[in-house]
Parts: structure tokens; C-alpha cells; sequence
């Protein structure tokens, strides 16, 4: 019998959004340096973006890279019914809706996120639009 | 200092499988009682799908049940580039690229087990089609 994991420690959730808050800043201002050290160094680390889907660390960062900063100027967003939910000290989950300020267009940005030595990283996420 | 989170120990990963494997039968069968048992039983849960963003349990079951079988069949699908990776003994994430098979459309399906009391759970869910 496993013992359920404890749900939303305080100071957990308060480290997980201090991490997520990071990432966003690092979105908002195309910081690649902090996009790149918030997910995790890993070959299994994966990112399926809303018109790319990026295997490992290496893919990642290449895309970080390769954005033009008007790309990146198109995609300016307000967040919207922002969730954190943590599973014990080491996991959490950071999801969030978005719109994006140009069109009006509506996303959802999902993220694992797992303690790592080196800090909270990012081992999976997943962006997209809303179909209609 | 934090230790790593043990990656992808066997045993782990063949239990987080069996369940994806189960979700996934729950799905080509519209299977709704086995689709709910995948899912965490929390107002926490959430599940981002391609045109709705769900939150908690019951508006999750709500979807599942409302769902028609025409709704179901349109959206019968080929798995490709399937990954699970297992963290520790109790979290892990599942992801994994689809097509269409009606469309050719292409997708992604992510998701984040738990491992609860009453077996591995759905914690977070985002699926989308790839955009162009």
C-alpha cells in the first residue's frame, strides 16, 4: 500500500512558481540563457511546442536559438487560470491558459517539473492553441 | 543537496505503461469507466484537450460522458513516437505524437501520472493537434 503523496506543501508550490515566474520572465524578454537552464539537461527532456515537437535538451536550445525577436514579439501573452499542484517535495505540475495580446488567440501551456541536484527543471511541456 | 531522482527504473516504467496502455484501450473502445479510472479524483486534476480546457474530476467524467459514439470514431488514431519516462518510484510522464487516421492530422497527447493509493494516476492531461 502506498501512501498518497502530500498535495501542495506550502513551500513547495512556493519554489515551483518561483521557478515557473523565472521561465516567464525569460519568455517575456526572450532571455534564452534562463528558457534553457529551466528545463532539464536531458536526452529525454521534451518540448512539444504549437508547431514543433522538440526531442532532448539539444533540440530545445537549438529552437531557443533559432527565434527571430520578432517571433518572439508576436507571441506576447497574458496568463490566465495559472494551476500549480506539487506531489510530495520533488514534483509538480505548472499549467496555464494564455492569450495571446495580437490576435486574441487562446493557448494552454503545460509543464512537468521535477527537483533536480541542480535545481527545479522542466522535464516535459506542452504548448498549444485552442481548436475551435 | 538533493539527489537525483532515479530515471526510468524498470519496474516503474512497465507499471506507468500498463496504465498507458489501459487509458489508451479505454479510448479506442470509448471505455468511460476504465477513461475516469485513469484520471485522479481530485478538483486538481486538470485535462487540456484539442477544443476544451477541463478542470477537476468531475468536469473530466462530465466530458467523457458526454461524448457520442460519431464523436468518438472521427477521431480513431496511429500512436507514434510514444515516451514514457519514470521518476523515482512514484511520478512519471507519458507523451506521445498521433495521427489521425480519418484526417492525417497530427497530434500530441501528454500526460502526468502519480502514483496514488489506489494505483497510478492521470494527474495533468494536454492534447492538441500539431499547428502549421
Amino acid at each position: 500500500m502506498t501512501n498518497a503523496p502530500e498535495i501542495n506543501i506550502p513551500e513547495v508550490v512556493a519554489e515551483v512558481r518561483a521557478a515557473f515566474e523565472r521561465y516567464d520572465r525569460g519568455l517575456v524578454e526572450n532571455d534564452v540563457p534562463v528558457l534553457n537552464d529551466s528545463f532539464w539537461d536531458s536526452a529525454q527532456t521534451l518540448r512539444y511546442g504549437v508547431t514543433e515537437n522538440l526531442y532532448g535538451y539539444a533540440e530545445i536550445s537549438g529552437f531557443r536559438a533559432a527565434r527571430t525577436p520578432a517571433q518572439h514579439q508576436a507571441r506576447a501573452r497574458r496568463l490566465e487560470n495559472t494551476r500549480i499542484t506539487s506531489f510530495g517535495r520533488d514534483f509538480a505540475v505548472a499549467n496555464t491558459e494564455y492569450a495571446i495580446l495580437a490576435s486574441g488567440q487562446r493557448g494552454r501551456q503545460s509543464q512537468t517539473w521535477a527537483r533536480m541536484p541542480e535545481g527545479w527543471k522542466v522535464v516535459a511541456a506542452h504548448v498549444s492553441l485552442l481548436g475551435v
